[in-house]
């Protein structure tokens, strides 16, 4: 591994970059990012070496893109179109059907893979790059058959270093699925948190009674709105969908509740509560 | 401090007999609960000494009560009807304007400090009590005035000695705010808990794609729902208040997207994102 190229130097492009720093420390690891300010700050804390260009990427071993879903379709095919013929194009993005659609017939789709490792906090930026962070968490990777073989075995060794669980998943699945178990819990905490503050945006000093709990509920609401409105606008038939059934999961629960049926009440919590053991095992 | 009665022996009664535990080593505490087996729990694991009674408590320094809020003002009455002159009873449970007027006329009200302190975690039982569970957290204490001055002095000194900020708060106003900062968590985390459930039952290896994002957000839905049941009831109309409000974001969220407004979507989340700043200092 001598060079790496990374496409967005945010959080998980340059958490990536950190692990892949302890990997290959003899790597050449460079950055690219319409931030010209992003480009300084991973220069400067040490998160990339020197900055690259998407024209010249021919000798790069590894190029990562970690960048909005909705800019990445429109990036891969450019990307796919300067590479090497060993070169191994990784996107890490959280929906995966536009992106492998957008490169379907692109005459270098066998250097791409489709990944999406569950993995992030709700910072942003370079400064948010922490190393381990995928360290032993899963990643989901779509279309493994149409990479080459040669380049999937190469990916597949970065991540077994990192200690990653590999899970194979068609993109359409993927996106159906994680509009449940991820997308749908942002737009929770973003709507939880707009409630709170419109209602107590005269009284802030009432942020005193937010516990742990309120805290951890409402954490997602700080993420990147320009990362999420990518990801909400491509994965959007999804979408609409789980924020349909938590709409009216929410009115049963107002029409118990306005019925006084608090023996209805406690049976839908009952019957969620088990989410304890489900939940066991991540993390 | 020579004797000590906790009403409750679970997650909030018993961390608060662990702290006592420390602050007053030769004191001896006791414990009530209505659940034989979590009194012997207790016992084993050190969280109090004896099993003590209801009806046995003139000799108690301090009197906690930490039992569901629907039970606790019915046990309240009785329990000032058993102190001695110098006995302070605290109260612990999330709504305070019930158990306030559950009292308000009681020979002796003035035995009697209604508190809120903000801190707990999802789990249950004596064997959930942790210690240092309270340092450093908000503690709101409601009707100040009507706890007698020596008595007032007795608790408040409990609460430095575990560095608690105090706030005080009339009944109704905690229970309306509270209802926004720590109510409404909870039953958008077991709505969501429920509709990702709901939808992927027959998938049961689809929750390997869950991250620490969403175990963040449907945390609160592991919660006991016996404790949070009562809790609805008693704060039933501040609580259908704020879910009508959170469901009316949800929808205009909803229909945002409908639309393809992605940049109004943008700015919903945009407006929502200083929660950054508004949680910080919250641990």
């Amino acid at each position: 591994m001598k060079k790496i190229q990374i496409i967005g130097v945010g959080l998980i492009g340059g958490s990536f970059a950190k692990d892949l720093r302890i990997l290959f420390p003899k790597a050449e690891i460079m950055g690219i990012d319409s931030n010209p300010g992003h480009i300084k700050e991973a220069i400067a804390l040490g998160v990339i070496d020197n900055e690259g260009s998407i024209t010249a990427l021919q000798d790069a071993d590894v190029v990562v893109l970690t960048i909005p879903v909705d800019v990445a379709t429109q990036v891969l095919p450019e990307v796919l179109g300067n590479i090497g013929a060993d070169t191994i194009v990784l996107d890490m993005g959280s929906t995966k059907a536009a992106i492998c659609a957008s490169v379907a017939t692109h005459p270098k789709r066998r250097n791409f893979m489709a990944c999406h490792p569950i993995a992030g906090t709700e910072f942003s930026g370079p400064s948010a790059a922490i190393e381990g962070l995928y360290t032993g968490k899963t990643n989901i990777i779509c279309e493994v058959e149409k990479t080459a073989f040669k380049l999937q075995e190469k990916a597949l060794e970065i991540f077994k270093k990192l200690d990653m669980r590999i899970r194979y998943m068609e993109p359409q699945a993927h996106d159906r699925h994680i509009a449940y178990m991820s997308h749908l819990s942002h737009i929770s905490a973003f709507m939880l948190g707009k409630t709170v503050i419109d209602k107590e945006k005269n009284e802030r000093d009432i942020f005193d009674m937010a516990g742990s709990g309120f805290e951890s509920t409402v954490r997602l609401a700080k993420s990147n709105p320009v990362t999420w409105t990518s990801i909400f606008a491509q994965n959007k038939e999804n979408i609409l969908e789980t924020l349909e059934e938590y709409i009216a999961n929410l009115e049963h629960f107002k029409g118990l509740m306005e019925s006084d049926n608090f023996e209805g009440v406690f049976q839908e919590m009952q019957d969620t509560n088990h989410i304890k053991e489900i939940l066991k095992g991540i993390n």
